[in-house]
């Protein structure tokens, strides 16, 4: 017998009726079950219809490694009692920076399962909490431990060989990986809950006042390409990736709150819904077929497009994994937006910019936003609930028919990536 | 709106059709994916009618800490990529001790929900890596960080103040505890899956010949009492929990093979179908109202039964979470085995013993069996599948009517538990 061809279907429609987000940022003083708990409350607080909390009847917490950043393992019934909703049941799911991503999929499959109408979905992350290279070491151990980190891999160093191995085989320019980062600050810019908002050409103003103002030499630049193009404002990380093509470090949480279809009219009379939900898996990158792109994101793809019924030609607005700059060009050709190495020059054109007519990362991405790694998946969705809400304030897309949004979601190398399409309900 | 008192059912009847488990111990030359690939094979080598691996649409790995064991996250792609299921969406489940009895349900409600038919479930820990402090410590990451923690406690302490609180409140005495050790090991010695698969008798006898062979004085034992009872043999580790109070540090995996129950014919005329599940949390220690119960226990069993539709007596055998002598006790009460103080007695009068009316942890339990944290629950669940199959060997129950299996398991001081009830399709 084979089942793999067969249609995928939800026994259940699942629709999202409300979102939350902390701050996302460094923020010494608050664990990640502050973080969480600062999410939940935005979350109620904005609730179209209010909801007695203890209506919710279970709840995933996506995380990536508090048992490494927080020396806290088993952190899903702290969530639960700092929410005041025990005994609920809760559960931690973890697949590395798409942990949430996959919380948001069995949250999901809880309520198609049947078993429960009222489902809570978050993600936390605290990584301030450890020095740099401490966090880099953290994040290494989503890569393979026995073969990648000991030869010397981390995630700024994989990245760096994708966009090589992507600027070898097409035409992916250094220009277009900043401008990815530009783009993305400038929406950052809008999002008062992003870690930087604020848009490059600030920082380049912002660095020559501060020149000025020490009696230092100011640098002469004029377009923020000569601010990004100065090793001093911009060092190199990992070539060609330089300081501004790597997402930041940061603390936060996000939420969602999902319920049966069948009843969103208890809730909002604004739903989103689920049209369709992917995820597979990679081999590590030292075993994978190529480096210009990940098997799993289009493969996750694949299955949400065919349960959504939707093409990517449809998709109107997505918000996509950038943890680097060339993540973003790479996960808008898996996703079939543009060709295999037309991801960089849709950059550089402006189709993927705000009022673009593929906007990508409208929230600032994980670049501007701020990447707290377990809540990003949560946070993508946050984004298109509310931009196909229309309550996306001053980073909305200007399109009255958006009805389609699309999250991608990616852990470690590949090894993992989550695909969500939301459909505002008619 | 209030659904917390609806009555839960599956949207699609779920069965297992196959498990399997790696031998459990202390194995230096494997790692967490080794003994998973161990446990895999394991269970493909015993399928009633085989299968093609490629068939497996999704996977969920319970798995506690391969971070601070292993300084390795997102270890499910890697376990995907060992079994050679790439790209298998795969996603590793955390609830601390508790991971693979969550895992089991994640995987029961992908299949519920209707978006996958086959579905593997499987635990693995890797503990023997660190010292014996180094896991003292990596598992108080269970309890909180921030309010227990730092107060000094780890397991033993905690379970040493169960302990004193339950025989404080009831008639519970250090030879009730010890009786659980006894019998676990009487079990596990009919185990050749077993870390400990040997008695306490043999132990026993093999002290006092070792004595005897270095020429050093015999130790005088006549019943296993007095070699528990000696504390050169038993010390104390956390008044009134000795050494033989304890579950060991273990290396181990165990999975399932999860099928919509239509399809079974495709695999078994054996089929175990889900009868119940149920999970909670539990607030903190610190925070909970009593110590002689597990709040989240008595929730989750609760919730099981209701969608078996079945009571505590009905249940024919179970294996319940013995991370400690005491904890079984008050498993079985808090399960409604036994009236509250009353399981102690039980074990006492042989109830629980293999051919007592309530065979409890015919496996050996976590105590002779070995307690590979993010593989215990699903273990458990092995268990009983071979048990009510009838395919138990040495150990099997001897009841030809055996029909409804329980499992009990538990995340650090009770902040997750969940209960699973099995019954053999008629």
């Amino acid at each position: 017998m084979s089942t793999t061809s067969r249609k995928r279907r939800l026994g259940r429609a699942v629709s999202i009726v409300g979102a939350g987000m902390s701050r996302f940022g460094a923020f010494a003083d608050k664990d990640s079950r502050d973080l969480f708990v600062e999410a939940f409350q935005d979350m109620l607080d904005n609730l179209d219809q209010g909801i007695d909390v203890q209506d919710i009847e279970c709840a995933y917490v996506g995380n990536y490694s508090s048992d490494l950043f927080e020396h806290q393992g088993h952190t899903a019934p702290i969530i639960a009692d700092w929410l005041g909703l025990t005994p609920m049941p809760v559960t931690r799911i973890e697949n590395a920076c798409a942990s949430s991503g996959s919380a948001l999929r069995e949250g999901i499959m809880a309520i198609a399962s049947g078993l429960y109408d009222i489902v809570l979905v978050g993600g936390m992350e605290k990584m301030t909490s450890l020095p740099t290279e401490g966090v880099t070491d953290v994040l290494a151990t989503a890569a393979d431990g026995l073969y990648e980190v000991p030869a010397g891999l981390t995630f700024p160093g994989i990245f760096g060989a994708i966009a090589t191995a992507h600027m070898d085989r097409y035409d992916t320019n250094l220009d277009h990986l900043l401008k990815v980062a530009i783009k993305n600050h400038e929406n950052g810019a809008l999002n008062p809950k992003a870690q930087f908002n604020v848009t490059i050409q600030s920082l380049m103003e912002r660095r020559m006042t501060r020149a000025q103002e020490r009696g230092q030499p100011v640098p002469e630049y004029v377009t923020e390409m000569d601010f990004l193009n100065d090793p001093a404002a911009n060092p190199w990380i990992a070539w060609p990736l330089r300081l501004y093509d790597c997402a930041p470090i940061t603390d936060g949480a996000a939420c969602v709150l999902l319920v049966a279809s069948e009843l969103t009219h208890n809730f909002t009379d604004k739903p989103i819904d689920i049209a369709g939900t992917g995820q597979a898996s990679g081999r590590p990158l030292h075993d994978a077929d190529e480096l210009t792109s990940l098997s799993a994101a289009k493969a996750a793809a694949s299955q949400a497009y065919e349960m959504a019924g939707v093409t990517a030609d449809d998709i109107q607005v997505a918000e996509v994994h950038d943890c680097f700059t060339i993540a973003e060009i790479i996960a808008t050709e898996d996703l079939g937006f543009f060709a295999p190495g037309e991801g960089g020059r849709a950059v550089d054109e402006g189709r993927t910019a705000l009022h673009g007519d593929k906007p990508i990362n409208t929230s600032g991405g994980l670049k501007a936003k701020g990447h707290p790694v377990g809540a990003s998946g949560v946070g993508q969705v946050a984004e298109i609930f509310h931009q196909l809400r229309g309550e996306a304030g001053e980073r909305q897309v200007n399109n009255p028919n958006l009805e389609l949004g699309l999250t991608h979601n990616v852990g470690g190398t590949g090894g993992t990536c989550v695909v969500n399409i939301l459909r505002r309900a008619s």
